[in-house]
Formats: C-alpha cells, structure tokens, sequence
C-alpha cells in the first residue's frame, strides 16, 4: 500500500482507554489548532466504541470553551475488546470514510496506540497518537498526559495520612495506582518522604519492610508510611497488611487511594504539556506525518513513530530507590 | 465532696481519642488564652497515656506558633483503654497534684469525655471538654471540631470519582469515614449530587440501590455514585459492591476514602470554631466552671453540662435524606 | 391588590448582582425540587436585564447535571441599573406573564431583593429570594450562599503568604473583600491568627497597628498579618502600606486578593446550604408562600419576610475582635 | 591557589534571596544525603546576614522531619547588600573556617549564585549551587525550584477569577510575578486558555489587546483573561488598566495575585527535583566537585560550572506565544 500523502481536510478525534486528567486540555487543543488550519474535526465519542456506533459530531471553537481545568474526558471514553477484530476494524474505517474523516489523533495508552496502529496499517488512515494514561508506562516517551495530576492528587492524600499518623504514631501502607508499573508509587514515595516502597514487579520483602520500619522507630520517627504500587489488581496492600500483623505482629492501617487519583482537575504540567501535544498533533498531520505519536522526551515534544509506542515501558528504578533509602535514613 | 472553688492558676490540655483536623487550632487558642489571664499552661502529650507517665511540658505563646493551619495534633494523642481503671485515675490525680495543675482541657470524643467526667466526679478536678472528632457524633453539641475538614476531603475525594464515573459511565460506591454515625455520610451524599446514600444504623436496601441507579440511567445519567456510611468497621462497601456485582449483575467500583479524611489543614471554620471554644474553655475555667463542654449550638458556642456530652448522638436523618432523594431525581 | 394565591405551576429563577460560590448548587436544587413536584423550571440569564431582553429558557433535570461544584453560574448574572424605574417593571412583569411564569426564586444580595420586593408589591409576583453574596452583608439572615467560600480562599491565600513573611520576617498587609461590611475580614482575621483586622467602617488606628506589631517583633513573632477589609472601593492596603512607610518608617507589603474570592468551587458548607436553601424556596412557594427568604439563623433555615432581608447587615463585631486580640498576643 | 581537595567533613546550607516553595525539601534532602555519607551537617540562618552574624546551628535527621512539604524555608532566608564587599566576604570565610564547616550548599537565585561564586574564588570554599527561585530566570539550568508551584498557584488563582469572568461578561487582567522574566506568565497564560499575555520585556500593544479581545467577543466568548507580567515593578497591570479604560473605552479589572505565589506547599514536582538536586548537590561535594550548580536540563539533574549560572536567562518565548495565539483564536 502505498503512503497516503492527501491533505488532512478533516480529522477525528478520541479518547480510549483509562480517562486521565489533561484529557480534555488535550482536546481543545487539538480542535483549535485543527480550525485555525481550516481543518474540520469531528469528536468521536467513547472511544472505539463510540466510533463504531457511529457516535461522531462536529466540534467548533465554543464546544471547547472552559474545559481546559476540567477533569474527566468531553469525549468520554471505553476500553473496547471487539476492536482486536480485523472485521471490525474495517467496518471501522468504512464509518471513517463515509463521514468524510481523513485522519485520527487518539488520546489513550499502548493498548489504544496498539488498535491505532493496525487500523492504519490496514486502511491507511493517517494517525497520530497522544499519550494519555495515568500509568506512564508507554514505550518510547518519558511522560503521558496525567501522570503529574495523579502523582499531585496521591502525594495531598498521603500528605493527609502522615498527620494522622504523626499524631497516633502509626504506620500506613498506601496503596497508589500504576498498574503493572510503579511510576507513581516511586514518585510519590519521594515526595512525602515514605520509609518504604513496594514496587509492584518484585517480590514483597517483608524482612526489609519490618526493618525500614524498626530502623526508623528506633531513631525516633513516630510514624511510617510505605507506598504500595498496586500491581495487576486493587488490594494488595490488604494482603500486606495481614502478612505484617500475623507474621510480624506489627500493627498497621491500610489506605487504598482508588480512582480519587483518575480525577481532578488537571495540574498546570499536564495542561501545559497537553495542549503543546494537542497543537503538535495536529501540526504534524498537517504536515504529513502518518503513524506518529507526540511523545515528550528530553524536556520537549518530539515526534516519534506509532511503532515504537505499543508496549509497556520498562524503565530502571533504581536511581529512585536510591534516593527514598538515602531520605528515608 | 465539695465543690472546687478555687482560682484556676495553671492549668493541662490534652487530646484524646481520634485525632482531628482543628485541634491544633484549639490548643493554639487554649494556650494564648490561658496565657492572657495570667494562667501557667502545661501540654499533656499523648492523651491519658501520657499523663499516666507525666509526659507533660510547660507551654509558652511561641509553643503555637504557627500551627492554627496545621493538620493532626501537635500534643500527639492516643486511646487509653486503662483509664477505665479508678485505680489508675487516681494515679493521674495524683500527677496532675504533683505538677500543681489545677484544671484541666480536654480535647476529644465522647469516650474522653466519659473518662474525663469519672476523673471529675472522683478527684474533683476542674474540666472543660472541647468537642473535637470528625465524626460530629457528641450529644449535647451540634457541631465536633472536624467535622467540616473531613466533609470538605471526602466532597473533594468524590468531586474527583465523579469525573472518572462521568468519562467512563460507571457506578461508584465511595465509603466515608464516621463509625457508626451517619452524619458524613449525610452530608457528603447532599454535597456531592450523590444518587443513593447507604446508612449506617438501617439494613442495605438492594432493591432500593439498584432502583436508583437505573431510574438515573433511564433518564440518561452516565454515572451514579453512592455513598455509604462504614459502620462499625471499614471495608462495608466491598461488601455491597460484591452482592450488587454477583446478585443483581450490577457492575460497580468500590472506593474506601479512609484515613485521607482525618489528616489535612483545618478549613476555615473548623479553624474558628475551635479558636472560639479554646477560647471558651479557658474563660469557663477561669470564670468558675468545674465540669462543662463547649457546645456549638444554634451557631453559638454555649456551655453544657458534661454529662450531657458523654454519649453518641442520634439525629433524625430524615430531613437530609429527603433533600437527596429530591434532588437525586 | 389581594393576596395571589394561585397555584404556582412555572417558576423562573435566576441570578442577580455580583455571582457567588454555590449559586450553582442553589439553581440546581430549585429546577431539582420543582421538576419533582411538577413545576416547570425556566432560567432567566444575566439577572434583571436578561428578564428584561427575555433571554429566558425552560430548564430540565439534564440542564443542571454536574453543576453543583461549578464557581460562577450558569445563568449568569448583572447588575442592572434600570430595574430601579417602575416602567421598567412593567415590562419585566409583561414577559413573565407572557411566558406563564406564576413565580419567581431571585438569588442575590440586599439590592436584587429590593428589586424584588418592589416587583411583587406592583405586580403580585410571588417572589422568594435565595440569599447569595460572598459579603454576607444581608439583614435578617445569618449566613448567605458565598461566604464560607470566600472566606476559605482568602484563608488559603493568606496561609501562602505567612509562608513567605515567616521566611522573610516580614509584614504583610492582606485587602480581603467584602465591600462595606468587615464579616470576610473578621473570619479571616481569626482563622489566620493575624496580629490585627483593620475594619471597614472604622477610622485607621495606625498607632494601634504599630503597637500590635511592635509588641509581636519583641516577643519574637518574625512575621506580622494584618488584614485589611476593602472598605468603598479597592486598594485601601496600598493607602495604609504608603502612610506605614513614611509616617512610621515601617517596612510592609500589600496584598489585594481581589477577585479570587468570589470565584472557586463551592466548599461543602456552600454546597449544603444552598442546596437546603434552593429546596425550601420552590417548597415555599409550593406552599403559598408569596415575598419570603430562605433565611439560614441559628443554625437552621427559617423563611423570614422578604421586607426584612432588603437592608445591609450591621451586626457587632465585637467578640470576634475581642477573639483576635486574645489569640494575637 | 592551588583546588581545594580535601575531604568534606563538615557542610553549611542556607537558603538567599526570595524564598521560593520547595526549598524545605532540599534542605532536607542535603540534611540527610550528608548525615548518611558521615558528613556533619549546619543550618546557616538567614542566608549571607546570618552566616554573618553566626546565627549557625548544627541540624540532625529530626531537624527536617516532616518539612518535606512546607511552603518558606526554616532556615529563613534574606537579601544581604554588604555581602558586595569583599572586606565581609573575608569576615564570612573565617566564620566558616571558625566552625570548622569545609562547603557550602547555597539555595537562592543568581544573585545569590554570584556571590557564592566570589566567595569561593576569594577563599576557596568548595560550594554547589540549588536554584531556587519561582522565577526560573537562572542561566543555565532550565528549571529552578519553587517555579511549577509558582505557577500552579496563579492556575487556581486565575481559573477562580475566570468563573467570575464568565458569570459577568467580564475582562480581567492578572499579573503574575517573575520580575523582568516572563515564564511564569507565559505558563499560566497557556494553562489557563488565556486570550493574550503582556510580556516583561516588550512594548505593550494596546491595539493588539483590544483586538484579541473584540476578536473573542465577536466569536461569543464571554469573558477575556489578559495574563501580565509583572517586570520590574509589580503593579503595571493597573496602568494597562487604566489606559484600556481611558484610551479604548474597555471596561477591564485588574488583579494583582502577588506574594500569593511565593509560598503554598510545593507541588510534587517541586518537591521531586528539589530532593533530588538536595542529592545530588551532597554528592557533588563529596566526589570533589568545587564550584558547580545541580541545573535540570533535558529532563535530568547535572552538573553544571556555577560560573554559568550567574546570569538571567533569556529564553526564546516565540513558541510559547505561538500556542497562545493558536488555542485562543
């Protein structure tokens, strides 16, 4: 198939997977810079599914108006299996057609960069993704839109938890999102000065826990806090919980900080960092990119191919560790 | 035993129980008070446990500085389950003689004050208590020092789930502090637009939950939350979340705030509530009154008998939920 | 002219004078309560001059979604001079009538609600008034929908700005709002632990500035707040700053925080109270009632005459300053 | 003189100039990186004053618990003219020699970075360089600490007044600090969807307002937010006020956030970077670097001549403007 080089007359604009807060300083951008190019842009609502329902209108200057500080996604967004289904896709890429939508800017993750990319390799539709996950945990650029909001929104409630541990001389476990990866738990950690951090790809060490926590006490901290990233499913810190007062008789509260770190309002790093991406998104369909995603790395955005966006990151963790063992002393 | 007439010169503070956002405020107005009518204040730290081990310093107008907007409590506190004891009342009677402490300002819940109102009645010191627990569940006061933080935290905690259940068109069931009271419950449900609210003191009414979420949906709400009081243990809404997936093929998240809603600055008017009754308190003293709490009723502070205050409140619930149900529809 | 005891079947609601936090909540809860009780909603936009241009339009249970945390609101609001001129009633009593609107809810402060008052008295429109100003300035209510926030913004403001004065033992001058009343700055003043609240209708006591300044440097305090109340027009601070500095050779900054407190998400207290307030409006006029206000006193809401509540509110600000001094040596 | 080799056994820190949000978690991260490697550890006071003065007190893991996420500094912080003069210089190195303390760690801005530079080349003193200051105005470094919670400050301030603005059709304009730099205001400009930002350094375009302006209104925004830097002297957005009203017959307010944006607690980013330039800074002094500033560029901490450092930095602000104009059309 041969490269699609026409001129972007009108393109499409989604939101798939987890919502992460900056999605929707994201979108403004997208729809503004794509009309002060005179290029029209249609909101496809739901993600894929919403697509495929056809469930598409037409966005202007005002649809856009007063949305840049506001949590959650305009678009609203899915996680959608069925899209894995090549007859899916082309039915997909028929709706595209039929409403005239020349090109996609997608705002999700790597399983959404993943659909985006084999609907542009089998239709040629020309797409450009926008990093957009709480997690930070995709391949091939340093940050995703919400990762900062959520970081922020988890660092004020263990901010919160430290007074009340200060004051009964406790200690917490609290267990902060990521998924699989442990970008939050890492950051947060540093920022409020955790004793401990359980990364979520390793095995639990119950003896280090107990001695960071002893170590501490012994110093005369009258409070822990350990961070739990929480890995493939909610809860873990529950397990934990139990294993150090069974096992090491050592009491603790667990604090599970849930979908609280999902919404909010969006910080200024990621308003900022969203609407440069939403702007480059564009310029760069514009311009005749194809299968490019606005990845920020270095300190700036830069284009980089869809290609190498579709995995989950893996990134060394051990500087960070470094520096929590070193503060926590 | 005679009354205690005579001139307070030097008097104790302590927090008790439950640590609250605000208490700081109120040591900080005990303190400056006492100090301005000529009164020697001693910090009494960690609650009754740390009277019993004379864990007591001497206060001066810098010793608050700085910490009206300060979260948990910097005398620190603690449950003192021994304080049931008469024998180690006396103990305590003993060392408050031994620092000639006069009088005492007890900062807590109704269990404190119990305590609080033995020690009184068998030793005869002078006691004001000043309501303080975010539980706002105190007869005899309207109003507990916290009370409005917690509220504000857990509104905040859901203002941020209502996005994410908005983008994604989900169903939450957030869990709020309050043991077995309902009152924040209550309160976050008006102030959060909530669809449901699940009390603390009634049976779970499935049929009525699973009615009001799909009475929203049929008139095209995208998201619901309800908010249930935790009870007599945290992790209720697991529970429901559980029987409403598995009984009635309702898919919903769980969210337990926890322990975020104990910590955190004061917000203003628990910052003035509590600088008034601290105030109060040491004026109550000093102008002769031996065994009373600073209540907060009819939007003033007001004197009240201890032994009105030593038990759980019951408030009528139906007001409040009227107005959820009205504005839910 | 006979009472009107008709049967309210359509209201209209709508903003007037200077917009307030939780204004939105307030119009959420009116069209809430009277879609449930069967009356048609209609929003009146930009106050007074809107109903005049009929820019008016049917309000549904959808319209008020996910308003309740809004700042501003969504009917906009205005100042209109020209409501002053009987004629000019006239007309705006034509178009209700036109459009069959039976009754009217006003939210705004002293001087919208004179508008009212003169409205129902010319033309029997029953009219119940929705106290809402960030000034809490109105008479016979003690508390109007704002306040608490505004006071919360400027609590958190100046929080900041002891931050820096510690660091830099400097003094601040902090303008809070509140037009000719002194309520913001009074609450301010306490919640902040300033050293000193120069009141709107007082003559500056420089001297006593100096003195409550002088004495905190010589007990060690490495900071002073004083907070200023507007007064007629803003900017008095930079007024008492430049007088301080060359009359008294005494080094401070100023700070004018302006128009940051009318805006901002509603704290819960706002969001609680007008939504009670919202509710027992469209109840009032359900039940007959014809010129009220949806007063809150002694901690509850009560509906008191609209004639009383059209004056600004003198109440004695005496304790609270009494409060100030005591905590501030 | 031949370089200063030696081993450090001994670090003075101190904070210079304005105190910036996130200077407290440096401070506590050279605390407890030095403490950790076996180097003995003093808080200068006051900055250059106090090094001056020896108001200098040796500090222990507990001296910085629990500052992580304070707004100031503990140390204090001031601006010293004299330290101009070599003949103090002398008198500050012997201070330090006197206390046997062998580096320096010094927190402050390029003025401070001056002055340290002098100082280390007159007497050989080892010292690292932290720039902190909300301004990110430090040549050579791309970021200083306190600036993301600088911003962030004046993002809540401004989306509170936009509510405002929007209610009441209004214009306003916000100035920000920053002195003669602009990147604060360029920033909050983007990440509060400004319509137009007045740089420090350029004529004003008053017709270029006004048209930005009337462009917005014509296309049915409601209200206008013209970001303003402040530049050398706070106060100009009153006089672009008063020329916008007088010359062009706009009606605009004018609000000054000022000292607002100085303190707060910092924001996780700030904390992040000033933990880790804390660090690295201990570390640098101990591998032997003499006279270096940790900078943040390319999204990583490094070592940078502190002779680079010593300068404003003037950045190219067209892409910033760029997007400005692109998302406010």
């Amino acid at each position: 198939m041969e490269a699609n080089t026409k001129t972007i007359k009108s393109l499409g604009v989604l939101c798939s997977g987890g919502d992460s807060p900056g999605m929707n300083s994201a979108v403004r951008s997208v729809v503004r810079t794509a009309i002060g190019l005179g290029i029209e842009v249609y909101g496809i609502y739901k993600g894929y599914s919403g697509l495929l329902e056809g469930n598409i209108h037409k966005l202007s200057l005002s649809s856009v108006g007063n949305i840049i500080q506001r949590g959650g996604t305009i678009l609203d967004t899915s996680r959608c299996e069925e899209f894995h289904t090549p007859g899916i896709r082309q039915e997909a890429a028929h709706i595209l057609s039929r409403k005239h939508i020349d090109g996609l800017v997608v705002i999700g993750g790597n399983g959404s960069f993943a659909g985006a990319m084999t609907l542009h390799q089998e239709h040629d539709i020309p797409i450009i993704g926008i990093p957009g996950t709480i997690d930070n945990d995709i391949s091939g650029t340093e940050y995703t839109i919400g990762f900062n909001t959520a970081v922020q929104t988890a660092v004020n409630a263990v901010d919160n938890i430290r007074d009340t541990a200060s004051a009964h001389a406790r200690t917490f476990l609290v267990e902060v999102m990521g998924r699989r990866s442990s970008f939050i738990a890492l950051q947060v950690g540093i920022c409020t000065g955790a004793e401990h951090v359980v990364l979520s790809n390793q095995a639990i060490d119950y003896e280090k826990i107990v001695n960071d926590i002893n170590k501490g006490t012994a110093r005369g901290k009258t409070s822990s806090i350990i961070i739990v990233a929480e890995g493939e499913k909610s809860g873990l810190s529950y397990e934990i919980k139990d294993t150090l007062m069974t096992q090491y008789d050592l009491s603790v509260h667990a604090c599970v900080l849930g979908h609280i770190q999902r919404g909010g309002r969006p910080t200024a790093l990621d308003r900022l960092i969203a609407s440069q991406m939403g702007y480059a998104a564009v310029q760069a369909l514009h311009q005749g990119l194809r299968c490019h995603v606005t990845a920020f790395n270095k300190g700036e955005i830069e284009m980089v191919p869809l290609s190498e966006c579709i995995r989950g990151k893996t990134e060394s963790t051990e500087a960070q560790l470094e520096l929590i063992r070193a503060l926590a002393i």
